[in-house]
């Protein structure tokens, strides 16, 4: 795990005063990488790095020459049109990009190489950005308990007994998703269609989804991979993440129910994942590791999901809310509503447990791979991350209220609907550092068969 | 659908003797295309079409100029070092390659292109394989009702109830699968190691797989692929699909059980998966077309999965049989042991019903992706296409005999197995063309943990 060093003090600033703004999510401590190019312009993606309200544009870093020995050669892999070359070079050159990057942005910085950062700038409000890897797999696991026992009391009933199925507390649960409908905040898709087998019905229909949500996830980038067969033990996971993103993990309930026996989810997920295009290192998240604790009632994990520095620090207080803005709040220039707000702190299997887990079996990863967590729901109902959660499946609507357009209420998604996820890490004693937003907009289905 | 046309003539011979030689797998009806380079040199991969006992290299198809025109664009993108371009080309651009081919390889073919085509010809002893596509997402259906019926009388028990969960007979069930273990036929891997529930346990053991087992399956790759949110009708479907390949989902059972709830299986199944190298071409397999006939007394499918063209003539008639080799048996010298043989005529869905499902709700399919049609098993008991039906869920053992070597029993596979997959079509008034086949070696397991 990455020690705290100078690049995680909260006293540091930029000579780029947009960086130093109270609640910036993209302070001179955080140092996100995207993939992006000129907005509307037919140019190459290539990586980038945010500071405050500008991109640092590695393409150009590199013809500039601002960065030298293991920066340099980090900066021109991540100059590429996506970063699984970047990804597979591991932490010691993501480490000397962004203490290089840090060197020259620092408040006081001066000098030939600092001047000519200052032309690799570009303003975020003039660019576009893509999903920036080649993921090659997409796995998504399920790892909050809190949404596995929510979920559990809706499937099965409150009856008192465990809603959590046995196997949860032994296993990081997970399943492969679908790589190429994968899209980058802003996507917009269209309703899915399916089949679904409506209350008291013993034959399907088809049609539009009537009960569309959004799962609440983090998103996590492999660096380097392993080979088949070889698995990543739990102590060397962390070395294996590239970072860590926003995820929008789209799901049809009512195609979901009628087609997951015994295979899992199909349709009901693969038409829409979003993510956000900044990747936030886990060197820049070190200050808010926490100690990783399962309630003493709970089984202990087996010995390969088992070690003293996952227990003491494999935890991440990643702050996550998610808001709904709808067509009514838009025509009418209101603001978008939140409904709900938790905390990754909660999840019940860590990142580096998911990748062992992941693995064991002799799996291989490869730079670029991305996993899901799972939804991530707290231990309140107010934490939950979707809408199948807070609205008791559908039976208990909620009421999104805010100033400037009337109250609305919301079962599950509606079509024009907009999702916004933000994250964002901030405590004493820390910088706060924030994840931007993962955006994504429901359009009207469309049936051609 | 693809008409009959010369180049299925079973009367048509070849001036390369190999290509008719009875029960020969590449006759001049066939000419599959696979990913190959010389074996042991360190040379590029490149597209390859099997005709007898040789493969025509693409690449120097190209580069002696002995096809013209659109066969001639085929030629160059099937030289690349996977097939993708070509995929993504269209039935047009196959047919042209084939069609080009056929008439420069036909007995009494003469002049200098034939002479140039007989300098591209490589003997398939001195090549090895590749994967021959990038693969973007590989998908794995569930469309066999004699094994989702044996499979559901082991796990539920035979008690008169249909075994066949309510779904099956609507959705040609379907998950995600894993990409990157994905490896060539001769692939060799680890035994898998992973979490099980002991039978009367309340918690899990960790070590290797003790019920691994094979899944006998077809392999299909897409073409041109569709846009999100576009789905493809089933009347389209066959102008999308590339071709089938034969191809092993190696499965461990003990794993799957504890795993598999709610989200499907993972682990169980991710640690290898093997295609053959060839893949025929869905105009080679037109004179093997049989209508498509569903149970009077099962429900008639949803529009979508409904037209009249898929109807009259969307199964095809695949004979395909499971070989296992053993240890023992390869130090004896003795052959490999026959344990099932059965036909994809039997399948409940068709392979354009697996395409118009999966993207029916939205999702976008890409050139080179893979669709596994589920465990092929036919409707007698020998007809099944995986160890666990084989033997009643391991219960009873089977007997490998054959000449050569003690017999052996087997209730599930052990390391040093090696299972061979082959397939083949064969029918009066046809010519009979085959799929080469399918091997994989299961190693000890290795735990690093």
């Amino acid at each position: 795990m990455i020690a705290l060093n100078h690049t995680h003090d909260p006293a540091a600033r930029s000579w780029l005063a947009s960086a130093n703004v109270p609640g910036c999510d993209f302070p001179i401590q955080n140092l996100p990488i995207a993939v992006f190019r000129h907005f509307r312009e037919n140019e190459a993606f290539r990586g980038g790095i945010a500071i405050g309200d500008q991109v640092i544009d590695l393409a150009r870093v590199v013809v500039v020459g601002c960065l030298e020995g293991r920066a340099a050669e980090a900066a021109l892999a991540g100059a590429y049109h996506n970063l699984n070359v970047l990804m597979g070079l591991g932490p010691d050159a993501w480490q000397a990009l962004r203490h290089g990057l840090f060197a020259l942005l620092q408040e006081g910085a001066e000098g030939p190489k600092v001047d000519a950062l200052r032309t690799c700038l570009i303003p975020q409000v003039a660019v576009e950005y893509n999903v920036p890897a080649q993921i090659g797999d997409y796995t998504d696991f399920y790892t909050s308990v809190h949404h596995s026992a929510n979920i559990g009391k809706i499937l099965r009933g409150d009856n008192g007994t465990d809603p959590v199925l046995p196997n949860f507390r032994w296993i990081p649960v997970g399943y492969h998703g679908r790589v190429s409908s994968i899209g980058v905040s802003g996507q917009e898709f269209r309703r899915p269609l399916g089949q679904s087998l409506p209350a008291g019905a013993t034959e399907p229909v088809f049609g539009p989804c009537k009960r569309l949500d959004y799962e609440l996830e983090l998103g996590i980038y492999v660096g380097p991979g392993n080979d088949l067969g070889n698995a990543i033990r739990l102590a060397d996971a962390e070395a294996h993440i590239f970072g860590i993103c926003l995820l929008n993990d789209w799901s049809a309930r009512d195609i979901q129910a009628w087609e997951y026996m015994p295979l899992g989810p199909f349709l009901s997920k693969n038409f829409a994942t979003t993510v956000s295009p900044w990747i936030v290192s886990m060197e820049a998240l070190a200050p808010y590791r926490q100690a990783w604790v399962r309630p003493e009632t709970d089984p202990q994990p087996l010995p390969y999901l088992n070690d003293a520095s996952n227990n003491a620090a494999g935890a991440l207080d990643i702050q996550l809310e998610v808001a709904i803005d709808t067509p009514q709040r838009r025509a009418a220039g209101a603001n978008p509503v939140r409904v709900s707000q938790t905390s990754f702190r909660h999840q019940y299997w860590t990142a580096a447990q998911m990748l062992a887990h992941h693995t064991v079996g002799g799996c291989n990863l490869q730079p670029g791979d991305l996993l899901g967590t799972g939804t991530i729901s707290g231990p309140t109902p107010a934490e939950a991350g979707a809408l199948i959660e807070l609205t008791k499946g559908g039976r208990e609507p909620i009421t999104l209220s805010g100033p400037g357009a009337p109250d609305e209420q919301r079962s599950f998604l509606e079509d024009g609907d907009t999702v916004i996820i933000r994250g964002w890490c901030e405590k004493p004693g820390a910088a706060r550092i924030g994840f931007g937003e993962c955006r994504g907009t429901v359009l009207p289905a469309r049936d051609n068969t």
